[in-house]
């Protein structure tokens, strides 16, 4: 945290911010210029009383310098990064396995969710996900979902996919659009909510949210830069809530050929670097293209994803909705089965991965000899 | 190829332009609406005498509608695709064998590229890149490479790392900015041309390069959606060049925290849809941030890279430019090692890849019967 | 509408779709290709019964071809389009006048929007916004609005700023999060409710508003092109009501010297070529540059904005929220002198307005003349 | 400037790097952290020996802080900017007046480009502008420009328009693309370069042109953020050359229905923010849509444009190029007698602008007051 004094604090004020600033506990260092002051705080900024030092005379702005994601944030240290787990049902996403997360777009009948069921038990999916309350651009596409005219609606519509999935033990993952809905979904015994690109920012979902003990799985809005996502995901942590997911589904770009450009960069630096949750690939949204989202999805767990989403259908080609991006069964069987291969690889070569803070300080020691062998230099 | 009529055109200059499509061998729809008239044409429309056609009387515009960049185009079958290889001096790329090349941004002297060399032979890289002339955002940064203060200066700094070259038996990749250098990196000896992100529609050097015999990289500009990108490399291909590598290196978008959005999706949809050409990935400039390479140039061969160029520097510390993204040579070898274990898995994971168009029939007779049985629909 | 028929199709299934068709009072074109045939449908195809043309044997899929934003689109002709107008307590909106809206950020106390109102009325503001639960992109921000902690916060906040604006005759706009807060600021006797940026896509929320007879300025989400923007528009006026105003306030891309760009394309397109609704341009919020604020919301103007949103404070060096880009008093007196003038050219210039559609035919008229003269063709 | 000194950098390193900034005539401050030093240097670091610097016992970077574009940014003090001009040709740009430059996107014949220059000259531009060798993004577009073929094509091309410009007394603009057609530019009696913006990072391009006389408008490439343009602009001012313009013709975006983001707040910092130099703005390519020129012209000139480029033909209905966005004659005519409307306008309204600077004090001085009023804070 840096505190920017303004251009008329005289020395006294900046003397009395000092002082406050280690009565609170806090180390400083000071920067004086031509014009203005700035004064650096060392510590757990966390911890500091902003309201009482914003309104010190002479105070012009507070700026952040570390990051503002406190919970979400990595811990740990270099090569030795702390990475949570979270519990969806009875399945611990997260560790040493991954997750495989399955279903149509939407429940759109009983046979139908429970066929999707069984074929996402079959090839090895852990989860079963389905919408109920459709998020659909245009107001006109008909059908939004089989839960959205009512209440009465969306409890049917939930309990179909809850039935379906307590047949086949797979816990199941619904999307959830209304704050007002969060209490049905609890009680229709859903097991995890999700949070659709839509509703990234959505304050008072994610408000409401964070009172809950179910887990979420949030996505990232597509046009929200990496660290200003996990700004809107500390705020479903910011109470205490740690049972989050985060989840790359696409973003904007100048790209149009596929629906969203996948920044499995993001899932790089959410696991590498950035923060201590599980990160969920969403290759089905992030492309709009069926025959994308094997290679993606893959590609995804090696930039670090730990759970995989996949859209699924017994016969997409009737989908009502998303169908064009649905997987075949066959081509479900496969991708699963792959995904497997793929995370065995994952875990031998990230034991490769060197972080740099690891090496830094060594090759700092060789910079006088290898400037002089490079350039001659003394 | 779609030919709108103008709302003015007659019935006999309908039948007139219909005749001569019929003359020159091709079949025609026609959609006759309330204020205008389509004429389709099928078949190899690369064949139309566009320029008679679009002179005719009654033509308002062609409208093409199948791809337009045919040599750059992937050929074969669904499930059978025909991906071409090309040499870079010895070496095949886009092969059964996975291509890594590697070296520092910048040729800074002999005993740093000679050093680089040793470096990225020991790794086991297949070919040595090093700019020699550099793009550089400020002009004020000062050094703009070893050869760019005149054309002995360019011969000098192509000769240094021709020469580390040929000491560790590594073909030469080396960016070329100006088409009028072209014949001086042919006599120097380069063995590989690459075009760099900001001349990635520079027309006047596209145009140059398509005459010459040595292979070129054509990297992608970040401003390029996937198929517009496609279009500017079929220019280097349009009069018969064929060995050119496509590459992706991040485009812009509304993320900042990596330099770049590196778009695997991109290189998805040119290896399994759209290309016949060998895709490499260069997760150094697309994310520009050092600890992401290792993820992310894992990621970019599951998505389809048979291809990885990876900036390593023998002290990155010391780099003359892009410092911050390069490998320090612990993190190179690592990596080469990781990417030939996730070569063999690409190559066992692309054998459960099943083209949704090997399935669609399939599922299309089902229709019926799944409709009943979801939907009660008979 | 394209109906697009299944490879599988059999010409009678083709033919009952057709008979249908014309059953139902449309006309139809065809045009039949090597494997596949299209059936366009001639009409107002938002009279079609949707469900029953895609359950019929050998649809594969319905393409929409014309807009599928009904309500929001452009009626009337070229050179006289209709543009509706929109009420918000008295003032009208959309109509001959320029109408300028202004007020903080925030509701922050009494003294503050009562002094904030006074300002607003003094320089010839039509109505007074003013946040009372504000977005915070950081959980940790402290502060979320006067009226963010209760129901009962969320009442006196509201009080707040209806009062300031009945004591100045300012009616009052105020952003809304959550669905279930509906009633209550209906009850407080709110003027307008705004539906801001992070909210654009919240189908929960947009679905709530369009059952209530207050006026809705819906802001542009900021990854939304401007015609998926306008299909979120349509939702919330698909079941009859029209009070509704578009706002533009930036979106993202790659430039990252503004906080967003503010897409003034966007609002010529509106205005021009594709809404019936009113226009408002939100330089604030789409620079987040004060210094900008006063040439991009003239800019706004001409481009087809008649509604002007301009956050002002005060004594915005103490705004608790988005200081950073309010007005000064001085500058907002200024800012809406100007605006009155550019109000005044834009009135004059929009009549030297000609659309194509009108030259067009008679262009086409001159073409074989104009080929001879110019290029010596017949 | 910051010198950030190594976390391996002793007590006297630190001093050695003061005591050299000291002899070189700077001021400095310093910020002892835990782990890092920072020195803050004060002064014009253009004049900083950067190279001696940086090799520097326990330097690890150099961190610039104010901007890296020193020749084109704005002189002058707030409310007080200098703005430089530019002569094309006898044409001053940049000054009192507006400047209209137009014409059709491409040279086609002698008698095209004749009654083009007329209609330009009829309505009141300034300058004809007008392409002699094309860029195309398809390689099969079939036409490249009517000089594209050879040296002696280009010759010939650049005679037309020189000679229809010197036929209506207007000086011509020509974009170039390979720097080795440089000299022929200069020896046909070309006016004024254009750099297209596929080129805007083409250095081997920029380098060239700063060493010749003639003026150039320097196209923004579609993925620079603003300050990121500047300094492609700084490259061809780099050793001396002034007569420079900006131009805005679009950025990529999320928005996909203007073929680009006419970036209008680009327009408005360069002009009341960054730089000295003029500013155009190019409606026809910034929109890509004919029906947008006219409004997106004139909302540009308040914004910050003091040149517009506009695309038109005598009858565009058969231009070989860009067709769809040149205007027709009359509304060529129409818009440029709502320019200088909106010019006169602009002139009266710039003078309300108050820079934020010029209140700032006064307002700071206000605080305590104001806090106590509205908060009742002491």
């Amino acid at each position: 945290m840096i505190v920017k004094m303004s251009r008329l604090a005289t020395a006294e004020e900046v003397a009395a911010v000092e002082a406050n600033l280690h009565g609170w506990g806090f180390k400083t260092g000071k920067m004086v210029g031509e014009e203005i002051t700035l004064i650096g705080v060392y510590g757990d900024v966390s911890l500091l009383p902003i309201q009482e030092l914003e309104v010190m005379a002479g105070v012009e702005a507070l700026i952040p310098i570390s990051r503002a994601y406190k919970r979400v944030a990595q811990k740990g240290s270099p090569g030795h990064p702390i990475h949570h787990t979270v519990k969806i049902g009875s399945v611990e996403v997260g560790g040493s396995e991954l997750t495989v997360i399955s279903g149509p777009c939407s429940v759109e009948s009983e046979a139908q969710i429970m066929e999707a069921a069984r074929m996402v038990k079959e090839v090895g999916g852990k989860a079963l996900r389905g919408g109920v309350v459709k998020y659909r651009s245009s107001p006109y596409s008909g059908w939004e979902g089989i839960g959205s005219s009512s209440e009465e609606a969306l409890r049917n519509g939930l309990k179909l996919i809850v039935k379906a999935g307590r047949e086949f033990g797979l816990p199941t993952v619904v999307e959830i659009l209304d704050p007002a809905d969060v209490p049905v979904y609890e009680d229709m015994g859903v097991d995890c909510f999700q949070v659709g690109e839509p509703n990234s920012k959505n304050q008072a979902l994610l408000n409401r949210l964070r009172d809950t003990t179910l887990p979420v799985i949030h996505k990232r809005g597509n046009s929200l830069d990496v660290e200003a996502y996990l700004l809107w995901v500390e705020r479903v942590m910011a109470t205490g809530k740690e049972n989050v997911i985060l989840c790359e589904r696409g973003i904007s770009s100048c790209n149009h050929y596929t629906r969203n450009t996948l920044d499995l960069g993001g899932i790089a630096a959410f696991h590498y670097q950035l923060s201590c949750l599980p990160v969920a690939v969403d290759a089905s949204h992030g492309t709009g293209i069926r025959d994308l989202v094997h290679p993606m999805t893959l590609a995804g767990i090696l930039a670090g994803a730990s759970v995989v989403l996949i859209e699924a259908h017994p016969n997409p080609l009737i989908a009502r909705s998303d169908g064009f991006q649905g997987l075949f069964p066959e081509q479900l069987r496969n991708l699963v089965t792959a995904c497997q291969k793929v995370w065995e690889v994952r875990r031998r070569v990230e034991k490769l991965y060197i972080p740099s803070a690891l090496l830094e300080r060594d090759y700092e020691k060789r910079i006088p000899g290898d400037r002089k062998r490079f350039f001659g230099e003394g």
